[in-house]
């Protein structure tokens, strides 16, 4: 196995979350995980994830699928705090501080380091570059300062390479002095073999924290070509039970599972674990049926704020987002990246920084993964008349098949099917998408529900939500003739922005205000109030608007 | 009449004002107006007052009563847009300048600039002096650039000393052109008087805004004295009007009204007059009346925000205030005077600033305006148990007499009577008190009540106001005792702060955070939440508040 060892981060955050008492527990990923396993392990709440290195895979580049841009991603887009692994064998260290600066460009902030495995089977020193994890360790300090949290792998049996365990503790120790503040150690099979690694680290003065890294066994195997390249040694105990069963998948799994909370209940029992590591190899039930059988899976629904906040540095602040990008969150993230500041508090004091300009790269990249025959199934092969688009937007709201018996499950202007609170619109809109008004955007009005509702609930426990009904649409100048007319009578209780093409807008905003639309009271603090309309970015949104629709 | 002559200023907020449909209406004040007279001008809405400046008077001091202090007090406590008058003749560039500092650091941003009178019958001319309000204007200029609107005197009928009347205008010309921005008029009597003014400046090239000055007459002594004095002469309509009623006061009351009320209307149907300026020499009843006769007197009982927003250029953004200094908002101005910034949007954003320190003299000084014999009318001679103290507050909150049949109008903590919305707790508050539990600040919970409701409505029309109940007291620590463990059924929807004069703080707000308890929403706008309970600044608070129990 290739550089399997996990990092982990136990900076700050990790302490104050050990305060308020949540659970700790690490999910490992490798490279081309989806937006969807993001989602499903950041659902259990995570420290963080961690995302390998794999020189072989360009992991610095630009591309989708590189291990830079996948946490690049999980941080900005995802919310999850991660940790960027980095090898140094066969590399410059010109190149290494390029990989750095791009990860702290990106916002990343935790880098596991790594020596990496030889490209043969024997080892070969390099001349003037780094030939052990100590060297990346001390190069990064020297480089960076203080910037990235820095994590080392441990072996609790020894690295297969070192002379003795004693002489690889011995290379641990210098890790540390390096400049590591933490160490994730490479799998084991036995609490106790981890528990004896912690006290002989003790005893030589490793005094940072260590965290177990734990792998569920999941099939007979993978097992088998684990330990064969990790070079481990798999106990008699386990060999006993699981050769037995080797054809049974189901029994080995639901077997790794037991194995893991038993050996898990021992480690967190004992005091001395800050935290669990999963090696998840990118599959994450098993983990998650340990963590659940632990009881350190806590679920739940409970949202920050009713969007997803980024665990970028500098965009931890971030409390106010305008509405337009509700349903398109990534090009709004893409667009602001560059901001110093992000707005907290009141939209209007960050709304001067420009939007970036979108790129038709990331104006496509970011709308929608679906491939295009998907889409053409879902929207249809040809431009019949109005009804047929009509039509299209019906059924995306009413998330029934088309003629054809396919289900539209998103639109250029929305990458996702429709939304929970959506949903309590449902009827209202189906009738309105029916009639040629077609709806992008919208929120129900919500009057002091608590903040744990399931649906619309979002913010600290104990508080209430609210929303100002909010719709956006696309329609015709005549029904927009006729809707000026009614909309006199809801003055000056209903504002409106009305753009066309040529960008000629019409509005009863006063003075470009933003206009709070989501906002939640809660004990003990102030009040937060994450969604705005605001005027000015709607100009911005409005430019993206309008190209999105030669996608359909 | 000694410099008389009155100023505006019409920047960016007039013009705004006029926007928005507000009438034009300027009031003046000369020195020694007490607080009360600002309120009864200010609920009008005038565009700003003005300060006459008496060079006999040491109008530069520290001095409670110097025009600087009174138009610093009307600026940065009253929310008055004040402009502050300043006379040149017979004292050096230095100690203009000095004036001129002060005032800038005073948050002042509006100067009358004037010659002043001579000290003797005639004028003599002085050496490196300024001899003319032109060389003032031209220094404020050179000296502080564009920070200061400057408004110069303009004489309807030609200034009495000058050689002819287009001697004089060539005069306000040069005025004009060394950098003043607008024109108030001496006061006149008849509207074409004005008329012709305006048409000859505009025929000479002077573009500036030109504001009539209105004098209503209010009696035949004060008529004649002023007419002396300007050297005017009193139009024969008018004299043949008030001489044969000249011992009849209420006669002569009311045909003043009435002769402004006609000559305003021609003014303002002129087109003209970008406002009008009275002269009310102290008296705001004959003013007020014009003004409502000519529909001008829009009484608004709405406040922008629940406490009042002062007219300091630097805290005009300031939205978000403590509570704690809600009963005594002039410390807590004097406190903060200081600060860069003003928190604006959320308390959090600018809670950092140290408080300044209060001196005893502030501490006194700002504390009661009664003298020495009141205030022992109203809390009584002697302490003679703790009783005696539960009454003393009881009676603060009833606005009944105690037993010596005065009335507690105010309390250490208290400048004032009882806020109208305070009332609606009168009568738990009062039982409260009598047992011991010493209020000293409070607010009702509020759900949403109409910006407009007169006794808790606050901002824009077509908003809703909310607050938390909030509770301000001093009590034994056996009642302290007893209420936390009440407290405890009410986590954590209930946050408390307990402070004894040792400074042990009892708290169960977390993280140190703010609480917002007041907030308002409103069409088209973000939440605003104008009061907040820091716990930062509490600490300050406290410091604040045992000594002042020193004056009880």
């Amino acid at each position: 196995m290739k550089s399997k060892e996990l990092s982990v981060d136990l900076g700050d955050r990790i302490v104050s979350r050990h305060r308020s008492g949540e659970g700790y527990r690490t999910i490992s990923a490798a490279l081309k995980v989806h937006r969807s396993i993001f989602d499903r392990m950041g659902s259990g709440g995570p420290l963080f994830i961690d995302v390998t290195w794999h020189p072989a895979g360009d992991p610095g580049s630009d591309k989708e699928t590189s291990s830079m841009i996948i946490t690049s991603t999980a941080v900005n887009y995802c919310g999850l705090e991660s940790v960027l692994h980095l090898t140094c064998c066969n590399q410059t260290q010109e190149k290494i501080t390029a990989h750095l600066n791009k990860a702290k460009r990106l916002g990343l902030k935790n880098i596991m380091a790594l020596r990496g495995d030889p490209i043969g089977e024997d080892w070969v020193e390099e001349d003037g570059g780094f030939n052990y994890a100590t060297d990346l360790v001390k190069h990064i300090r020297c480089e960076f300062d203080d910037y990235f949290d820095i994590c080392v792998a441990g072996y609790p049996t020894g690295h297969p390479e070192a002379e003795s365990y004693e002489d690889d503790l011995r290379h641990l120790k210098e890790k540390v002095d390096a400049g590591a503040h933490f160490i994730v150690t490479q799998l084991f099979f036995r609490a106790e073999t981890f528990l004896k690694f912690v006290k002989d680290c003790r005893a030589i003065g490793i005094t940072c924290p260590i965290l177990p890294g734990i792998f569920p066994i999941q099939g007979y195997h993978s097992l088998r070509q684990l330990v064969k390249l990790s070079k481990l040694e798999v106990p008699e105990e386990i060999t006993q039970v699981i050769e037995p069963i080797k054809d049974n998948d189901a029994a080995i799994r639901s077997y790794g599972i037991q194995q893991a909370v038993e050996m898990c209940k021992v480690l967190l029992a004992s005091g001395e674990v800050p935290g669990l590591h999963f090696y998840t190899l990118n599959r994450e039930v098993a983990t998650m049926e340990v963590l659940r059988q632990l009881g350190l899976w806590a679920e739940d629904p409970r949202r920050p704020l009713p969007w997803a906040v980024s665990a970028h540095p500098k965009r931890k602040v971030e409390d106010v987002r305008p509405i337009f990008w509700a349903s398109r969150p990534k090009s709004y993230i893409h667009r602001t990246q560059d901001w110093d500041d992000f707005p907290n508090g009141r939209w209007g004091n960050s709304s001067s920084p420009a939007f970036g300009e979108l790129t038709d790269y990331y104006l496509f990249y970011l709308k929608s993964k679906s491939p295009k025959e998907a889409l053409l199934q879902m929207w249809g092969e040809e431009l019949m008349n109005e009804e047929s688009v009509y039509e299209v937007f019906t059924n995306y709201i009413t998330a029934q098949t088309n003629r054809n018996g396919h289900k539209v499950m998103c639109l250029p202007w929305n990458d996702d099917p429709l939304a929970p609170e959506t949903n309590l619109l449902k009827d209202e809109l189906e009738k309105v998408n029916r009639r040629g008004v077609l709806t992008i955007n919208s929120q129900p009005n919500i009057n002091g529900k608590p903040s744990s509702d399931p649906i619309v609930g979002w913010g600290p426990a104990g508080g209430y939500v609210f929303q100002k009904a909010y719709l956006e649409f696309f329609t015709s100048s005549e029904n927009v003739t006729a809707l000026l007319q009614v909309l006199k009578k809801y003055e000056p209780r209903v504002n409106y922005h009305i753009v066309n093409v040529q960008g000629r807008n019409t509005t009863n905003a006063h003075d470009m205000q933003p206009n709070a639309v989501t906002w939640g009271i809660f004990p003990g603090r102030e009040i937060i109030q994450p969604t705005v309309v605001d005027p000015v970015s709607f100009m911005y949104w409005k430019v993206m608007l309008f190209p999105l629709s030669n996608h359909l």
